[in-house]
């Protein structure tokens, strides 16, 4: 086979990508390596030195070996793929030598330093959360275009804001419960009982039962679009590798019917590229591997509640392709370019 | 490979399925084939005549040919695996010639021949719904120990009800929401787009929005342990085989702390043989091809909720493992004969 | 969501996808309207008239509806996705019309008549057979780009004839016997035992024992390159969605060392853009949704054997991406266009 | 739910389960404490000390703690679960203390020391390979009721024993090749890139291509019952939990047909419990979680070779139901004790 060729113009912004031997960190770097327009300068990674990301993902079919995480190599931007923590110090480092930089981790997301402190301890870098802008693309549009930091939405949040925002935005939403479920690959490249094949395989389990970490992010935006309450999430893993289904449970604020719900839902997206609010139902299968979420609202008449479904891919539109999508915004560039 | 010999005594009970070529009479004739008391008198079916059970289900090792449908053919009980409307019909032959039945389908489930007809149409034999005992063992244990007619649970109010019944009985249910996951078993042997692998692989998706056939046979039974109120029921089939999980989110009538809340939980099934209140969430791989349902609740501080879980195997506990612990009840045999 | 725009010059050539409710003929489809190149001209189908391709394939995003097969409907070229003989049939009208047509059944795959007819019965078109050029793209690249019909090969003979040609143009083959392993996509959207999850999960089994019909295919293109004797070809389907591997364990004419194996190897495939050799022996994963076939091939020292592995995507390389690698090369355009 | 109560009869012979936190021992040590007559004596491994062996596999429900490993612990025999060379030292110290073993790793298989030690390293009680008997069960039945020390077949070699030994009694193979094919559960519980879900799903890929230790197994028992030749031994990795499928190539000393291969394989299993000689090509799914083995061969008119395939659970008649199989014979049970 030829070696493949990376196709960029000469002059388009070069992105690094750091912790790249992980799911989300490869696949921002899959995409930015077949990205029509930027370039992607390196990959770095805290191991695996020397090693090509084709040989860890051959799927990818990235030819650049990971380098030490060492500076900025020349980058003009960086997507950050390093675990809570270590991410803010090196978003922190790439951002004091000029570089855009999208946060995959989940530093950058919160507004509230206090928030942060209680779920994930002290936060190395809290003068930046003042920088970030939330880069959950259809609600932070205009503020994404001139970030210079961006944290990136978790996926569980993604799918969540996606399905109620429109509800919020009308102050419908009285009470929520959320009930969300996602493949192993959302348990990220780790070798354990959760991800064995023949642990994991028939198995459908809840877990973090008291608490997910995610919850606090979505309290933070839903109050930004008009629901100020708490939110009950629930997360579940499920035996599929990429996707994400969250099905939420609202008690409106009054009586609604089912025309007025699908209104709303279609008036709300209605010029969104990737949003695809659909006539039934929506399946993980049908958004897998692409930066679409398709979101479902019904009445449920015979309690009143209203239910909101949101599928998309955990890896793509709740992580990476997503930072694709903001990439692209921060650059003036199509929003849809090199993921449709 | 020696031809298999049943095992039971002379004298023993002799048990006819009706409808076995579907995944539940099919499981039902196998363990009463394997079952140490009772004989498996036959199978019947309206296809597949003359085809032996073990060609459908090899691993089943049941060689009994399915025969037409035709009377009590010497039996001493039946259980019925047909559709509903028709199920009816072979349960009410079945009585009429002085079997002891159990109904696997809808139709002997319902107390409320109104609350029947709104959800599965006319009933072909109505009169029987006053013989009929509801077969969710651990409610109803007294009572179908002398019963004529058993309507076997659906497998999700199986779950459902075992999760709920202890905090109804302590009337601390003032709403709930049951978010519901099943493997593709549950759609049975139906060859469409829901069960191809290639298209049921990689889904997690609702089904039944617009209100779930088993949503009033859940409210009719958890009235009669103290909640009175509606219920809202949202399926989902997730890319398993067998395994079901429900997640129940309860508003409680009043403060409880975690502690009062297992105490509980421990106390309603301590003397149970097939319930487990686990400590941490159950996953539906622990209890797969088992008669088992495993159990865990917790208060959700943040918002204080309950939510309670619970898992089990629709074909097995959910449907026809728990048929054959009724038909122990009903003979005065050990509950777990056959099942352990 | 807006209304997606198919991306196209004007003036390109129309493209009309004929049986386009199947796997091949959808995957086709979606990749034709996502080419940068031709265009879509239309979809058909004897079943589903007026339901868009996207309402079957939601993932795919082809908002084309179905029409009744009639004519050529203005299109310049024709991909035929229908069952042998109704193949024949309407690749007979395209060519009739003026069209150049891929043929993805087997009706033009064979230069023999009387072997299509051993295994097919008969050919209701057989005087377009000399027509006909054999669409393996490796094998057969000069004669494709001026083809006015091509025979798209089986996904099987694909994955073997891209294993074993090396061996077989180095005179190497004495004698083979070719396992092969493919997902239940290779079943097609039939809804059977074959295919439901809960009777295809769990299980890998051969069939086809008796012979499989790709094997005269197999035998036919390996006697152009150099092998005449009979294969012993053996087919198995496994749990998996997408994905073919086989195992050709081939008896050499004479002792060969390892490095000159994969020296073949290498040189035989240096310049193909879709060939990788690898270093270790290949997994289905790393090819999936590509249009990519993965080579390996081992001395097997004990026994002085060769072993070669190809790994694909039967749907991809097997099929449909294989035909626009073949109608690339038919219209001068590069041949990874829209492929990559 | 009450603590449940292993099943046996006072003074039956005292198991003790050694490295029990794998795959194979804790299904053995479940298949125990579920045996009607053998009492499961004690669990141990050398980590999770003080952990329930139903903590790491709840559905096995087996309420031992694992014990550190120290001596005999009042047992009657072992069943010992470590890796090669670790496994031969406990063996021979329960030997040496007057139990009865069956080892399940390699160690006690072989009858050549050399051989051994050029697969496996150095062989730390080699004094003891006289004294054992290779323990599948077909082939070794007589001398298995006597053994002091069995070394319990690995799961490749006893589907392809199983499948060509009629063959080689009849002094038909000239040559042979074998591809098999296994699910997930064949790597143990390891954690890493084979087993991970979202790396092993959607994969099937051959590996041990230079040569597997299980070759010399085959080849040692092969030669006993008439094929002295060398095999040709070929796994691959397939996406599922529990599995394997041998698919044997044999190229005949003679031609033979169908109806007399068939009339060979009747007859050499006419009299086993646990094998069944199929009408049609066998399938995994058939005999998960059973000690059975489902055989097949046919004549390949086409070249005249011979296709013998054997399906298997690979945990159970491949690894630890024999092994109680094994254990049943060694006490003059009935051979499916426990089993059925």
């Amino acid at each position: 086979m030829p070696e493949p060729a990376q196709l960029h113009e000469p002059g388009a912004p070069r992105v690094l990508v750091a912790g790249a031997t992980g799911f989300a960190g490869a696949l921002a770097a899959q995409l930015l390596w077949h990205h029509p327009y930027f370039e992607l300068a390196a990959v770095t990674a805290r191991s695996h030195g020397g090693v090509e990301l084709q040989e860890l993902y051959p799927r990818y079919r990235v030819p650049l070996a990971f380098e030490e995480p060492a500076g900025a190599r020349g980058a003009d931007a960086a997507l950050v793929g390093y675990p809570h923590g270590a991410s803010a110090r090196a978003v922190g480092e790439f951002y004091d030598e000029g570089l855009r930089v999208i946060d995959l981790s989940a530093d950058m997301r919160l507004a509230s330093l206090e928030t942060y402190e209680q779920w994930y301890g002290e936060h190395p870098r809290s003068e930046l959360l003042d920088e970030a802008v939330y880069g959950l693309t259809e609600l932070h549009r205009p503020a994404l275009a001139d970030a210079r930091i961006v944290g990136n939405p978790g996926c569980y949040p993604t799918a969540t804001l996606l399905a109620l925002a429109p509800l919020a935005r009308e102050e419908l939403i009285a009470d929520v419960v959320i009930d969300a479920k996602q493949g192993i690959s959302g348990a990220g490249r780790s070798f354990d009982e959760r991800t064995h094949l023949s642990l994991a395989g028939e198995n459908i389990a809840p877990y973090a039962v008291t608490g997910h970490r995610h919850t606090p992010e979505i309290e933070e935006q839903l109050a930004l679009v008009g629901y100020e309450g708490r939110v009950l999430f629930q997360a579940h893993l499920a035996p599929l590798d990429q996707g994400e289904l969250v099905s939420c449970y609202v008690t409106p604020t009054r009586e609604i019917d089912g025309d007025e719900l699908t209104a709303i839902y279609k008036r709300a997206y209605a010029d969104e590229p990737f949003i695809e609010v659909t006539a039934g139902p929506p399946g993980t299968r049908d958004v897998r591997e692409t930066n679409f979420c398709r979101i479902h609202a019904a009445l449920h008449r015979h309690t009143g509640r209203v239910i909101a479904f949101a599928a998309l891919d955990n890896l793509w539109k709740g992580t990476s392709s997503q930072a694709i999508q903001n990439l692209n915004l921060m650059y003036g560039r199509p929003e849809g370019e090199g993921l449709l």
